[in-house]
């Protein structure tokens, strides 16, 4: 029997509710396919750091190596700032497991309603692929000067390796995935160092791959177009911070950010890859059990498909799909319903188990 | 007679159609309410950079500055690297200048369709509040190493002063134009030090205005809220970069963003404010007379305003309201008409002489 072990770290707030939800509907996909996952429970999270000053143990990331993938919640929590409970926990997994690629689809759900006018399934269904592990995310800068004087640096960091991987990726994934057009998000007219160096390794990297089309756009109006056109787009390639806003705005305009996945990938599959959903830890519903776990249980096939196991990641898809359009099924409160947490993970593992 | 010199940097592309369009329409309204503006053209562009090897000449700033205002089209086009054609001629002028406020309206204007369902005008009413003169954009950083090996840094710069005078402005704003709720752009889980320090400065300039409310969202999910609900926003203020994105982003929820005007304003009136559409020189349908001229007449409109003809920037922006909704006008191809930039320039000016 195929076994996998996965490192589960629900973290905060929400966290907690949607992991466990998610693990529900895995372990019932893995039982209906032959395969096992063996989850281990790793407790850290903002009560760590309160209990212990740490957002996890020194030896954490040893603990997390030798499994073969990180099923992760959601970091943060109010009272440990986000740049303390972020830089302790979450981005040091990203970094140190090289999981450079972010891989984030928008697509919008059968079943949820896009903000956007007169847009159905199939009109919004692209690929979000961000730097992962460098750039604009440093702890490299510091402030001098006090008072009036003061001044703070901060500093982004691009390297060449970190740029082509990341750029490489993208190709490929436009090749491999049938959808042969790559989009960049720049600044190249604001950020005079970075991102004409992102430019031009954009072009150079394009070059290799004269069977993909390339273009590039100024990341304001990129975002803008999101929003005007997200008809146009297939594969969208971003830094670290112009990642990460384009897919939370992708989320946005199909429908709720509640359901949107992510995969952190190593894609040399030297260090464990990790799943987590594109929403935070939510302290405003947290403790509730309303959250909505779509986004938990779609990380979770991706992190299906990325073990290899193609075929169940794409049953639980099926499943998400169908409940979502089932009549009777209770919807979490974010899309307009009032179920449970659990409930709707229940009716998704009961609608798996009956295709 | 109340007389005001306006410098006019037509610039690159449609620019150079918009720009003389918009003239047009506001000296239609001097005339109308009794005062003269006397604008003086300044040729200054990319094909300025291809003949000189520079933006403008050396004593350019000099030569704008006793000039009550300046009304710019657009910079950039193909052929001039961004990064030398914007740091040549538009960010100087905005730092040289103090123009430290970019003040940006976010507003759906009747008879133009939002893409966002269900929204009228009325709904999507808010103000974006930029830093326009240092923060992520920046000249300091380079390349180091060669091949394989090089790293290309890029250091933004947030200093107390730039920081503390914005957000100053951004609760002024709020207080004076009634909307008492000022929302805050940052990213402090992954800018280690340059968001908390924005954080921690918003907190302290916030603490001042007792009477405004305060609120802050990380930009990524910031994004996202723009379009799922933008009737929450009043008043958001954000760094450079993402006071940019930000800004992009909130015409494109209203429909297009060739309609969107911006003010960099030196509040203090020790320097000319600078008054330019936000979209850019568009060289995919430059020159053929066809670019909507609307951002720069709304811009027009935000430099009458500013130079304190009050009734006549309300005036133009009734025009072009009352002209925007009349069945018969021509619409450029943008907003799906058949129109010209100087037909339909003519009909806003013939609607305000009416008025
Ligand atoms: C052209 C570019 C440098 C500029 C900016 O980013 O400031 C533009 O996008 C704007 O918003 O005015
Ligand atoms: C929590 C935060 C540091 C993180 C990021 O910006 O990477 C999150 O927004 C994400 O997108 O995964």
């Amino acid at each position: 029997m195929r076994r996998y072990s996965i490192a589960s770290i629900p973290g905060d707030g929400i966290g907690r509710e949607v992991v466990p939800a998610a693990i529900e509907v895995l372990t019932a996909a893995a039982a209906k396919c032959g395969f096992v996952l063996e989850f281990r429970h790793f407790d850290w999270s903002c009560q760590t750091y309160l209990k212990t000053g740490k957002m996890m143990p020194d030896d954490g990331l040893d603990r997390l190596r030798d499994h073969d993938a990180v099923f992760l919640g959601a970091v943060g929590f109010p009272g440990v700032p986000d740049h303390i409970s972020l830089w302790g926990l979450l981005l040091p997994i990203r970094r140190e497991f090289e999981q450079y690629v972010n891989l984030r689809p928008v697509r919008l759900l059968p079943g949820i309603a896009s903000p956007l006018r007169d847009k159905a399934p199939g009109d919004i269904d692209f690929w979000v692929v961000r730097e992962n592990s460098e750039g604009e995310y440093s702890q490299i800068g510091g402030r001098t000067g006090t008072g009036e004087n003061e001044i703070v640096v901060q500093q982004a960091i691009f390297t060449r390796r970190g740029t082509d991987r990341i750029l490489r990726y993208a190709f490929d994934f436009a090749r491999r995935s049938g959808r042969r057009h790559v989009t960049s998000a720049t600044k190249s007219n604001g950020l005079y160092h970075s991102m004409p160096f992102w430019d031009e390794r954009f072009a150079a990297i394009g070059a290799e791959y004269p069977d993909v089309a390339a273009d590039q756009y100024h990341v304001d109006i990129l975002a803008a177009r999101f929003v005007m056109s997200p008809e146009r787009f297939n594969v969208v390639v971003g830094s670290n911070l112009f990642g990460d806003i384009l897919s939370d705005l992708g989320p946005g305009i199909t429908g709720t950010i509640a359901v949107a996945p992510s995969a952190n990938l190593n894609p040399e599959r030297r260090f464990p890859s990790m799943f987590e959903p594109v929403h935070g830890s939510a302290p405003d519903i947290a403790g509730q059990g309303i959250a909505n776990p779509i986004g938990q249980i779609w990380s979770g096939a991706m992190m299906l498909e990325h073990l290899g196991e193609t075929e169940p990641a794409a049953l639980v898809m099926r499943a998400l799909e169908t409940a979502l359009i089932a009549p009777d099924i209770a919807r979490t409160p974010d899309l307009g319903g009032n179920g449970t947490t659990a409930g709707f993970a229940q009716a998704v593992r009961n609608t798996l188990l009956g295709l």
